[in-house]
């Protein structure tokens, strides 16, 4: 299998900046001042280049909410029980949840993933595709949360999922997770792959007081600890496999596929961007297919969304994960294309131009 | 038309906020931690609270895009000629402009409104409102911009923009503008009523380079002097005829008409934000039904906004004005209502909550 991803590897291509000129010169010459309308120039550019210099489309666009377990929960790092990732899987089926209001709102077909939920299989639904890698990871507090193979094994599906859009001609993909007590890896992920301290960087995910807090700084540095040799090897496959966990390796292989697919990939918050982070260790190209939808409302996302040299499109407090984040700047990616196909020039509206 | 005037004022009630608690005890048994969907709760209490208790309703949403023509613009503070005003009213009835595009992503009808640009009557258009106050306002540096009379009647204008929006059931606002030189009185107004100082609030506009931008806030001095008696006496109305503009007075006039009609307004950008900013100093009331959309480029508005104790909903770098930041902002607004109406309670989903 390991084979099979190194093949998806070498087939994401960067885009071709040689195209940003012609893009940048239809935007400019939209009836409004050149750049007036911000980031959706910017994001518009980025999807004509994503798209290979054709008039950028938005449409369909998918939301996959991928679900998994973790063993660290035994460390007491959340407030909600672990059966709520089971009970959330359900609720995301029934149509109850916050990604089935916002993916609802923007119009964007949603899929349910369990790619490691604790206990057995879910009942069959339209909306719900399960591979089960494991019924929860190991406590990552003691040892490597997933094995190389199950770490790849993940990325697979992910990848998977991405072509299994790009066949059904989805041009835009957004990630969400479910997980209770993913915060914590994906905290650990952050210091691992950008060297930043655990204090700095663990916040209280659903919830928790200072002292939560303070306990599961600490459950991230005895992870750090319990990996050290993993971690100082570098390899970011390994590093994924010691810290992470199913539904954050598989949001990693979503954004592998969608980049090889060349489909813009919409990056929900603290989870989805440990999982893009892992990507983007392992393929720096990815950066040429993502955004970073918003930041954040966890704190150490905008610590190390800036440590990226990233900038979140959104800022609206938001700390739910599911792709609630991704499904509001899918909005934007929309209007962006709008703005790109439907706006007159300044030559065909008659309208002068800036002296 | 005063006394009629200060009826419309009359008829503006605050929100009942003793109905803030049930929509709150709403939210927080929705199935997600507390408060984790951050600033779209916020707005979806907001319109709860606008629509007294009612589950809050989004749709219809209607932008109304006012234009007028500015006399300041003969002291040279504009990129762009001032027939460019007429030029945009008929690139907005052909479909062609910013607005266009986003009201179209976000589904929300446009109407452009003829305010007061220079010359005669445009042809008739089904999505045109012509109420010409006068062909441009005069030039403030030199005294007042409007009469008195004419101020009421671009604020009556405004209402009745307002109240024909609400007889076609129309439960969201977007407020836009459109007039060559309009950042000029947008930025005497914010010094005049927030005593903020010119130098400091006048920014580019369209696109003038440093020397412009310092001239253009000589122009703004020498207006706050040549007004400075209208300023002392302050007499919010009267500022506005001082230093205001017919599309922004008029603005200022949907303002306190969505207000009266329990309507949420979304406020565009800074030229909105300055007209949203009359309405206010008139009738403070206002703020209860009332959002600031976005974080305008034109770099005073961001202290504006800071100094009247709001925080924009997004920050997406548009200096365009005609609504499209409302627009965007009413996609946030129809997010909060899915989310308040579609989502599932802990008790109806089977899900724990936190410990």
């Amino acid at each position: 299998m390991e084979s099979e991803f190194n093949k998806v590897l070498g087939g994401i291509q960067p885009v071709d900046q040689s195209l940003a000129p012609r893009g940048q010169a239809h935007l400019d010459d939209l009836t409004k001042p050149q750049g007036s309308l911000g980031r959706l120039e910017d994001l518009a550019l980025k999807l004509y280049l994503v798209q290979e210099g054709n008039a950028p489309v938005a449409d369909p666009m998918r939301v996959y909410t991928i679900a998994g377990d973790h063993g660290v929960n035994d460390e007491g790092v959340s407030l909600f029980p672990q059966e709520v990732s089971r009970q959330m899987v359900l609720n995301f089926l029934n149509g109850g949840a916050g990604i089935n209001a916002l993916a609802g709102t923007v119009g964007a077909e949603l899929f349910v993933v369990d790619a490691g939920c604790c206990g057995g299989p879910f009942d069959e639904h339209p909306s719900l595709i399960q591979e089960k890698i494991a019924p929860g990871t190991a406590n990552l507090a003691q040892g490597p949360a997933m094995t190389r193979e199950q770490t790849i094994k993940a990325l697979m599906l992910g990848i998977s999922l991405a072509d299994r859009a790009h066949a059904d001609g989805v041009k835009v993909l957004g990630t969400g997770d479910m997980g209770i007590s993913n915060t914590t890896p994906s905290t650990a992920m952050y210091c691992a792959y950008l060297g930043l301290d655990p204090e700095a960087m663990t916040g209280p995910g659903t919830g928790l007081d200072k002292k939560g807090v303070a306990s599961k700084a600490q459950v991230v540095r005895k992870g750090l600890t319990a990996n050290a040799a993993a971690i100082a090897a570098g390899d970011p496959v390994d590093i994924l496999a010691a810290l992470g966990g199913f539904e954050i390796a598989a949001l990693a292989g979503l954004v592998l596929g969608g980049a090889k697919n060349r489909q813009l990939v919409c990056v929900d918050g603290f989870i989805s961007t440990a999982a893009y982070l892992a990507a983007w260790k392992i393929c720096p190209t990815v950066m040429d297919y993502c955004i970073i939808s918003h930041a954040s409302a966890e704190p150490g996302h905008k610590k190390a969304v800036e440590t990226m040299g990233l900038t979140p499109y959104l800022d609206l407090g938001f700390r739910l994960g599911e792709g609630t984040g991704a499904a509001c700047a899918m909005f934007l990616v929309r209007a962006a294309t709008d703005m790109f196909n439907k706006m007159a020039t300044f030559s065909d509206a008659g309208v002068a131009e800036a002296e």
